[in-house]
């Protein structure tokens, strides 16, 4: 894996409403920060038919909202590393955040990665760690020689499968979406949708609406990762990233804001608790010099 | 006094960021809501010179700001009543809402009066209920046939001035503003600073920059009551309103967002929170069928 040298003194990862928020609170208090996330913000904010309840803007679709928000940075400078974190590693005085076969590091993050609505597969939670993963290229090397089905939620998983299917025996992909897929030759696409995943004490297959595979390891590839696969130690409560009213989680110099954190699911509790955790940063650094 | 019939699902108290965006999710969910406040929404979002950090908007003054508020729930439908409220009272199953001589009624209410920054005059803390005020129609009736100073900080404070005037032996108006007083000729104007409230157990006299009056009260009638003056009861947490994570105070039915809970002071803190209120509020109404 290689470094990529510089130690930022905030990594935000997530670029929904509480994402931009933190970062142009911390861009305004001159920290030097990188923000993780997608050029196209938010799928929830993009998908949005109608929002009417974010103060200051009436009656404008998603994308409308999303076209502002995106403006907004951009007039500040503030530019998108359009990068998945795989793992946040909290090192004592920094924190590592895994890309795949890059590192980047930080002296502070923000934990603003949204919250999966969806349920996961019958038997998945079961299986998990037991032939089920969430991070292909984080487990990809248990896998050598193996077989390897992939369940990819967004184009990002396409890399990913990628990456995997250069270790593994053989790789299939289940794809959740619909579009062009680049993927390696030697990567076979599966169109069913999957239904469960089976195993009694390892996974020995997954089974699809038509047909099945039998395989060595399932990984499942959503929007999100669960708060607590992203960052091994933090603790999470009903489902959610605990934090206290300065959105300060149980890790010293970790931050959530948003969805992450609990509900109402909303653009304006998650762009407030942006604000709040970029503040909260900013004064850790303050105070620690760090 | 008289009441004004109608009981609300939920009263909101400030039209802040804070008050604004909980009337706009109350009034999403189908509540029958009342907005208290002033028709230029916040001192503190006019005077801004240039807001940066409220996501979606760059580089626009307060002003700009306040009229995308502005049309924002115009365009929803939502008014508001351009009243002062002096005192908030726990019924049981419903608040009432002091309005010099008239009552209003809510089953829930959402406090969102913002912050005062100034400090407190010298000895006005001392003497609070010793011949301090800072509700004028409360305590009028305690200074009949007596003298009382009034210093006020606000338009709104002359409606008060005129209500005590017609019940004290001499009424005096501090004014802590310019402009045209619209006051009752028996009130005399003292267009002189403050300095210090004096007395041992009670007041006998505030000093000003140029002279001093002798008198058995005086009237602070500041832009925002403190929480605990406008709602007897309400738990203070290092001079805020103590909440938790949903916005929920330690009076049931009573929710409270934006500067008046505590820092940051800043709009996209206090619309946040003031859609968690209004969601809390909902859910209150809803679960207790109210
Ligand atoms: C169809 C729809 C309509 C909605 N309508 C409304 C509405 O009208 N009003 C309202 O208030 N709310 C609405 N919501 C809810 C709203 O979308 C969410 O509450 C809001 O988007 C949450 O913001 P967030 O910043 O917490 O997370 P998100 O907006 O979910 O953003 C999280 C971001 O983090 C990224 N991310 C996650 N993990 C990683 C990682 N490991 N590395 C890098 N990036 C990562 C994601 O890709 C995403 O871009 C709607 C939601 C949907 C789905
Ligand atoms: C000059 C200046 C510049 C600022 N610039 C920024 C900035 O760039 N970015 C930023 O994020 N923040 C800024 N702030 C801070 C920001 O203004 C506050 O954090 C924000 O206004 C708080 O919102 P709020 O809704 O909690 O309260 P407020 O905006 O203070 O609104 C409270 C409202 O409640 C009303 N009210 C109070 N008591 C009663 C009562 N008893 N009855 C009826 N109505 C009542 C008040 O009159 C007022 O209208 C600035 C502040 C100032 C003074």
């Amino acid at each position: 894996m290689g470094e990529t040298g510089e130690r930022y003194d905030i990594a935000i990862i997530g670029t929904g409403p509480a994402g931009l928020e933190a970062a142009i609170n911390a861009k305004i208090r001159n920290k030097n920060i990188i923000l993780f996330g997608s050029k196209e913000l938010s799928a929830k904010l993009v998908k949005a038919p109608k929002v009417n309840n974010f103060l200051g803007f009436y009656n404008l679709t998603g994308k409308e909202l999303k076209n502002h928000f995106a403006a907004h940075i951009e007039a500040m400078g503030i530019g998108i590393v359009n990068e998945r974190i795989n793992n946040v590693y909290a090192m004592g005085d920094y924190f590592a955040l895994m890309v795949n076969d890059k590192i980047y590091e930080a002296k502070s993050i923000i934990l603003a990665t949204g919250i999966e609505y969806g349920k996961p597969l019958k038997g998945e939670e079961k299986l998990l760690g037991k032939g089920v993963g969430y991070c292909a290229t984080c487990d990809a090397p248990l896998y050598k020689g193996k077989t390897v089905v992939v369940v990819g939620y967004n184009k990002e998983s396409e890399e990913e499968t990628n990456f995997v299917s250069e270790l593994c025996g053989k790789t299939y992909y289940v794809p959740m979406y619909r579009g062009e897929y680049k993927l390696n030759p030697n990567v076979e696409i599966i169109n069913h949708k999957p239904l469960e995943i089976v195993g009694v004490d390892r996974v020995t297959k997954i089974v699809l609406e038509h047909g099945e595979i039998i395989t060595d390891g399932i990984f499942m590839l959503r929007d999100s990762l669960s708060p607590s696969q992203l960052v091994p130690g933090l603790e999470i409560e009903e489902g959610h990233i605990k934090v206290d009213r300065n959105m300060q989680t149980n890790i010293e110099g970790c931050y959530a804001a948003g969805d992450c954190t609990g509900k109402p699911y909303q653009y304006m509790k998650s762009a407030g608790e942006g604000l709040i955790a970029a503040l909260s940063a900013v004064s850790y650094l303050d105070s620690a010099k760090k």
